[in-house]
């Protein structure tokens, strides 16, 4: 029985607050237990100077915690005057993991930027951004649609993250911030509506882990995403429904 | 009659949501009509270095907007690296606003920092944030109260802000973002419960102003700050009862 | 009777030397007793990017002290490699208060920068920047307007400012360092030779102010920029003959 | 048939110049094919600030490409004023890598810092990285024994870090620069002597991957890694038996 | 015949306003013809960590030129956030100038900051502002011995500086900017009192100098030095007398 | 006898590897003894902005040392967010001397950056660092030569570099480290394959010199980089057939 009460492969409650800012075209409240994370997707009609001339689209996320989202206070990364390693490397899984899941031809000459802000952080802060920012994404890419005539949809599957762990010898689901700081593994998983890997990040710094314990956290991980995926399909509702679909 | 139906001298419809932060000793979410604002006060047990040894505590904010917390999608000033000059002058504004009302000896050598993070911006945002960090102050000092055992209650008084402009020939109180922008004249008033002024600026960039308007946009801006002080009572309830308190 | 020998409500000598600097369009060093600032006005026919192509031109003010203007040696600001808030705040306000005077449209598109160099401080360098900065822009306007046929003379009105503040009971005028640092009241008011108000800038760090008090901060103020405006007129002589005249 | 002419699962030669730099406490020039990395490790006998005092040591890396490392030369990153996420997120995996074979509580209140200078790159600088990085250190701790009579030896493990990818259909191990912009999934996998999995890190941007295809990923990965622990063996020779064992 | 009617080997003419700061221990106002540096010495009872301990002072410099000091406005370095490598030259120049004239071990545990700030520059701005600052830094060390009693006295030799140059076939001293800028071939020089050498810097970046060139340059620089020098004991009178006198 | 074993005028063994990186247009791992420093040459068909449209080409070089390329460990100066001075004026130093020997116009528009990036430093890293360069520059040059019909060939004489130095009484040739350290007088100098001379840069700082002195110095260098020229025709030799060749 975990501190919190859950089953070993059990998620935390998960709310997903649709439209939780007035001015983005998508955005999102996501919550994880006591994990909040405020998603917004901006839609601009250009593409960064590396990208243009190809007809192509672009995706990009930007990560940041609030100073006291945490149990201790924590430097503003504004007044530091430089990004952490932390912050770089999270933001770009987030802006990865959502391009494997959009046709950036599809999409057209346009940028959509996903920030992921963390409101409240109590572990799968990473996790929590990239479940929230596709359903912002998606939003967006819906609202897109009533204006833009889509000759294919440009989002191609579903995708949610969940971070998976061991304590002791335990497999652990969605691991809050207290067992996130004793796991001996760490491992983030991103994983389409098909059941595909998008990302698989595991670290064993505390104590390098076997193939079998692997297998035992992949399983875990793909059993949470496609509840993780229920919760997205039912939020956007038929906002959603032309995901993944090929034909026009 | 204004674009969303207040009076000239009617106020925005103020909400003050304690505790909106597990972690932090003082928090609220206060919304100005549509502009909200993530108030944390975080209290440490020790002074910035030039502070050292004088017996004294220390009360200092940041500000930051959300990039999305306005119609167009703004940078992060962490990307940037650095804080824009209208940041700096903000969270210097808000820290001596909430000094103003605290008395450093009787607080003891901590500091509280106060962050305010404007999740949706529509006008007003450093008004709203002096309005809700002071709230969050009281609940963390209040907090605090119950270890520490103050000879005298550092809070002194209230303390709350708004807006007052001129658009055309009339003066109006709270601005929204887009009386903000058509205004000529601009004034942020900073007033304490028992009436005295804290910080008045003002500014006519557009035109320069007189002194009967000036007078105009004081009174407006005191019946305005009075009714706001009303809003911090009652939100406060008991728990604002020692405020200005002087004798144990 | 003030640590100088002056009056309440006297001014220190004010000293303005015309044409400082070789280079610039216009210059003058200009000193309020032993505060000493150096201004030039640099004029550049092209306008920021953010104003391209509205026929407009633009103001732009700088600010910095040389690291032994103070008793102290201060930390370059180049070194430390950002500007301190407090520099943000003081060029913003004095490129604010100068474009509070200037028609942008009359101008057309070109850009006047002015430098205020603080070469020794001893209070008051804002309220001596914007006061001799005015002059610098109207030397430069005025060198502009042999070359440039303006239909509408830019400049609409003199300007100038002084510091006020309360140490005790006693309204002071124009104070100095070791006076500022006594103050429980600070003000800085700009206004035009019209006698209108461009910035009201007022702070009770130390003790909130009252509405009465506030008066005769206020009246003393208008009663030393008038003075300043007399000693601009007399610098700038014919120079200064089409500023606020509005027909040809 | 590879473009280079290696099997699917062939290495590329790999080639360990041990004590490449004269002043390093462990250095190696380590090449997989014509990639090739200088490694030093530099001993210091005190901690970084936030690990003082808890009796352990500290090992940490830093990760650079010389500018023309690569075929268009890139800027270098002190002279952008800031490390790209790219960076910042390689030199967080090799510290993290190295420490999970190090114990730190025998190696003592020193830290090691690795740094991993790509002198040119052809793909995996990060495995190569890692696996020449692991022999410097293991040098410098050879050399620290001389003089340290550590209680239980540091290094608890051998360790190697590989690429694999896939390319169309095919699984590939250790890929070039050519395969490595063609694959559409990629994963770098770090493992010890004995044959447990420090970090597995597959991405797939381009398209998502089944299990079956992280199951043979693996396993090419772990064949490669093994081979490669068998060059660090071969390299160390006797300077290597004291790694993973126990007792005194 | 030169532009302003100076012979080839004719210095500018030079003015040194002493004490031209109120606030610093030492101070100048240096003019080489229109070339104008304010020169400020300030002294801290303290030296610098890398030197701490060793029972010897410190001498340092920085350079840096006012944004209009030249015929085009420059970009400030402090709004750059960075300095130039010419601005880095220059002040690693003075100071290590100012230094060979300087027993440290005499001087004692403090630092003494050589600010050389470039009011309007019209060439030879390195050259005046180490002239200039020899000067400030005896009037300091002068202040100094009135409160310390050096057993040796610390300033062991004046010290000036001037630049020569090659224009066409002819050698010329001290260069203004015109001619700095036509200049095939530009050397500075430091040369003590005693007519030794401290610092050479020849550079022909327009066309390489044969030996006869440089024997030619280096006998205009010391005529030029020598000159210099006795300017600046006319300046400092008394104050000087102390200078490279080795006995008490 | 020196440390190592050389007379006062000998140079330490000189290593030229040609092409030691496979991308770069020219490349050179250039050894003075342990010095090591890794030279490429990149040539890019397009010219700095400030360039533009001048019908010439630029030529610039960047220096960098890693940070064990030093006894102790030096910070990284991609880390520290900024070049040191000593970088700045190295590698404004290699550029100018390069530059003094290219005839822009003949380059043609486009530049070619020279990387130095020192592996060991024991001493004379800048004037390793130069006469590695030459040779980079020289190899891309007539590599371009190949698709370039050059009407004047760009490179217009050979250039090298060496230190001297005053130990006590004696003139030194080359200097290592460890005597770098211990002379009182450091002079660097370029010079053409024709003698004469591109830069002369003497430094006194512990203690001035005297023109006898100068001329010793001169003479030891001039003799040194004639030895060095000869070793850098050696390593080019066909490649440098038109170095310096005016007419076609």
């Amino acid at each position: 029985m975990r501190t919190d009460g859950r089953q070993w492969n059990e998620l935390r409650p998960v709310t997903i607050t649709m439209n939780a800012n007035k001015y983005a075209e998508g955005s999102v409240l996501i919550e994880f237990g006591d994990t909040k994370v405020l998603c917004t997707a901006s839609v601009e009609e250009r593409v960064p100077p590396f990208m243009k001339g190809q007809g192509k689209g672009w995706i990009t996320a930007e990560y940041s915690m609030l100073p006291r989202a945490t149990q201790v206070r924590n430097h503003r990364e504004s007044a530091r005057g430089k990004l952490t390693g932390r912050t770089m490397e999270i933001q770009r899984l987030i802006g990865r993991a959502l391009r494997s899941v959009v046709d950036l031809h599809a999409l057209g000459e346009r940028t959509i930027t996903l920030d992921c802000d963390v409101l409240q952080a109590d572990g799968g802060t990473r996790t929590t951004s990239i479940t929230g920012a596709f359903v912002a994404l998606a939003l967006a890419v819906n609202k897109l649609s009533r204006t833009v005539d889509f000759a294919k949809y440009p989002i191609t599957d579903y995708m949610a993250s969940v971070s998976v762990g061991v304590i002791g010898e335990r497999t652990l689901l969605d691991l809050n911030y207290d067992e996130d700081s004793k796991a001996k593994v760490d491992m983030n998983v991103v994983m389409t509506g098909s059941g595909k890997f998008v990302e698989v990040q595991g670290t064993g710094e505390e104590a390098p882990f076997s193939r079998k314990e692997l297998d035992e956290l992949l399983g875990a991980a793909e059993e949470g995403i496609l509840s993780l995926i229920g919760k997205q399909r039912e939020a956007l509702g038929s906002m959603g429904s032309r995901i993944g679909v090929t034909t026009v």
